[in-house]
């Protein structure tokens, strides 16, 4: 028998790693740190990088491939950079059976060495923009790991852009964390804040830091994605250079911009139940999942009919699997793919078929319907398009449906506050996201820290027209910030 | 003004990198021996990944991630899979600013961790078969590194499949090459020969090894894909039991298969030319060049209206892309476009317009054609399916007589030979592939390779009825060997 799933209510953090190895979506690997996607994990994953892909192509970037391994010089040569990433590292200090002159890092991060290749391809200002992404693993050494969250080894985008001016840059780095603020909302039903980080908690080697942030079901904070102006760092750092229109050299604006298998994590966590997963319908490996049931051949034999006729409907406009197993009952099947959190169930029986039915049931919410199985019942298109109509603007329904719950938990979870007993009170009771006003200096954002283990998650766009006070030191501030714990 | 590509016929070897680095499809990267996949490598690849991860999806199996890092000890665990990749290794010994207490190896293929993940999932024979792919990069360090045909890094898709009984991990094997033979021969124009791997060629660590094999442009072969049964050697090695029917345990069977960038490499060596690639029409990015031609403003407008009339028409039924830098001249087009392979051009100026034409040439041969440019005059399907159509059977046809041009190729390079000087002949002058019978010992096989620097590809599936004797030492020998000069 399947181990059970820890209520949420009694241990939140056992609750996601249950759901996640339950639905086998991952694994333990055998080095520490890191994890192994399994098939059901990795299918969700192929469909955030289809959705994400998409949209970067609609912006006009294309993909390329950088190597693994860079040098351990060309870390060194951005001095935020080398601070903030040294203590993360992976070494490869022998190849092909001998000692390796330079050491080699497995990179972290691909600015350094994207750069450098940048520098060579660069030459003048028609060259520019530079607009590539890659499809990558990094490596970052994790301490304390959690699947798909904090691993070691993860899989992730990151896009690198070049400009010819810093305006050009800026507009880049605030389109893509657009586009990441569309992919979370239309495809993964996660509603997101967008704001700018703050200078404690941005990019090593980055002008300014923007990272769109969800609200999962435990109410901490989650940075599902990041976009960074680089400014001129890292083009002075690796020399690239174009010459301009006036024949003179300038040194490139370049940005970068990263969504990672943190993403996985995120769905999980926001839309999830206490019977499992619960998956919004665009991102679904199986948005569809047919149950038949009989007793004995001539139902079999009905039920079986009935099933072709309805796959022949759906065709590819669904992604549907049969589940015609017959050492499981119904019962199991039920719980079972409602744990792996297919968003929608159609169930057909004998007596489903007898009266020319068949009873459909929402993943989310549970609601049960019924839909008409005679082909010519299915509306205006006729046999092939009415089913499948059908079905799609139930999912079309669903996937709305998991964005206004999340939408609505992260409004009722979002406090104002101005006075700090009260800020405390929130983050320590139940937590949530806490907007403040927040003079600016790093200091009462440590000491805010301190105290209650809570970040500033990002100074966001949307702000007030009237000025406050900091929540900690009473000084006058211009901006609120949203303080939170976080992943 | 951009380097000249040097002929095939003057230096092969120096023509292949040439092509490749003019096109932009990769260049070398920081560290030795690894590459960078520039982006319209990279479109080629991931056309190429497209074929194959379809017909690995309809072929039942499901993509998944495995970690990159391998702990040593699990390296050492299969006797001939540690003495044959050991010369090759790249080793992790720091992580996260300390020395690791067991080193990591960087992937170079991953039975191994594959082996030790299928051992905690596979309990009976209800889980099996296991068809599980992936795409990784890995990582072979390379003494003689060449741009996509050897490098230390390189990406490849994986599969590993584990199996109740011999047979149908055999039957695995044999679909899986077969899968890899469609791929070659359909989707890249590439005509292979398929057949066993001998005894020294062979994966460390399998059974049986198998491969296509093709044939570059200076008749080397090029091995472009290989299936491996396993046997129970891996399942031995990491306990990957099952219960049988009757309640006991036995050892899965197992395969692995793969197909890596190298198949980059084998597109631009079977098809290329002195002017640079020819790319086969279902794996070019872009497959239709739309070049406008005019002189003022009122042949620009002109021209530009009929352009946006085909674009209407072609929507996305074909690859195509419109050059309209005004920088460029269209001849210096045509020789940019010739050089990156696109397999079909379309030229049109005011005269075309004027004559209600549009001027089609194919890259490979070089033939023109005229198409009537008015939609009306584009057949059946009216202005929106005529042109898209003309070209679509357009582009099948060059796609077939890219396949036949290889085909032929092959078949006049290939000989037949009872005779061992006329072998040493055929080999040293002009190369090609050699069948000639072989009695099957490790020690003819070394002494051929020895004197003509010919290896065994293959021992084709297709063989002769008769016996025949070993070409070396004349010994009765019950099937022939394809001898060749390889990379």
């Amino acid at each position: 028998m399947a181990k059970k799933i820890t209520p949420r209510s009694k241990d939140y953090s056992r609750w996601y790693t249950d759901v996640i190895q339950r639905a086998e979506m991952a694994d333990y690997a055998p080095v520490k740190g890191c994890m192994v996607i399994r098939p059901y994990g990795y299918a969700l994953w192929e469909n955030i990088k289809e959705g994400l892909d998409r949209r970067f192509k609609a912006t006009g970037h294309v993909n390329a491939y950088f190597p693994l391994f860079i040098p351990q010089s060309f870390i060194q040569k951005e001095a935020e950079h080398v601070a903030g990433f040294s203590p993360e590292l992976a070494v490869v200090t022998h190849g092909g059976g001998k000692k390796l002159e330079e050491p080699l890092i497995v990179r972290p991060t691909s600015e350094t060495v994207i750069g450098h290749m940048y520098s060579q391809w660069v030459r003048s200002y028609r060259d520019l923009p530079l607009l590539i992404n890659q499809w990558a693993n990094v490596v970052r050494w994790e301490k304390r790991p959690r699947l798909f969250l904090r691993t070691t080894e993860f899989l992730w985008q990151e896009g690198h852009t070049a400009h010819a001016t810093a305006e050009e840059a800026e507009e880049e780095t605030l389109l893509m964390l657009e586009v990441y603020r569309d992919f979370a909302e239309t495809d993964a039903a996660i509603p997101v804040i967008t704001g700018r980080k703050s200078e404690s908690e941005k990019f090593a080697g980055a002008v300014a830091s923007y990272a769109i942030e969800a609200m999962m079901g435990n109410r901490w904070a989650l940075q599902a994605g990041t976009s960074h102006f680089l400014g001129q760092n890292f083009a002075r750092a690796f020399d690239i250079k174009y010459l301009d229109r006036n024949n003179e050299l300038q040194y490139c604006w370049t940005t970068s911009w990263g969504v990672s298998t943190r993403m996985v994590g995120a769905v999980v966590m926001v839309h999830g139940d206490d019977q499992g997963l619960i998956l919004p319908p665009k991102l679904a490996p199986i948005q569809l999942i047919i149950i038949p049931i009989w007793t004995g051949e001539e139902e079999k034999e009905q039920v079986w009919k009935a099933v072709a006729d309805i796959k022949a409907a759906l065709g590819e406009k669904v992604r549907y699997k049969v589940d015609d197993r017959e050492e499981y009952s119904p019962g199991w099947k039920f719980n079972e793919w409602e744990m792996r959190g297919v968003p929608l169930r159609l169930e057909i029986g004998p007596r489903d078929v007898a009266e020319g039915r068949v009873t459909l049931a929402r993943r989310e919410g549970g609601e049960k319907l019924t839909a008409p199985l005679a082909p010519q019942s299915w509306g205006e298109g006729g046999e092939q398009e009415g089913l499948a109509q059908r079905l799609h603007d139930l999912l079309d329904d669903i996937q709305q449906s998991l964005f206004q719950r999340a939408k609505s938990f992260l409004d009722e979870n979002s406090f104002e506050v101005d006075d700090y007993e009260e800020f405390k009170r929130i983050i320590e009771r139940d937590g949530g996201f806490v907007y403040a006003y927040w003079c600016g200096s790093g200091k009462c954002e440590a000491a805010i820290k301190e105290d209650t283990k809570a970040t500033i998650r990002c100074i966001p766009f949307h702000q007030k027209e009237r000025a406050g006070r900091c929540i900690l030191c009473g000084k006058e501030a211009g901006e609120q910030a949203v303080f939170a714990r976080a992943y």
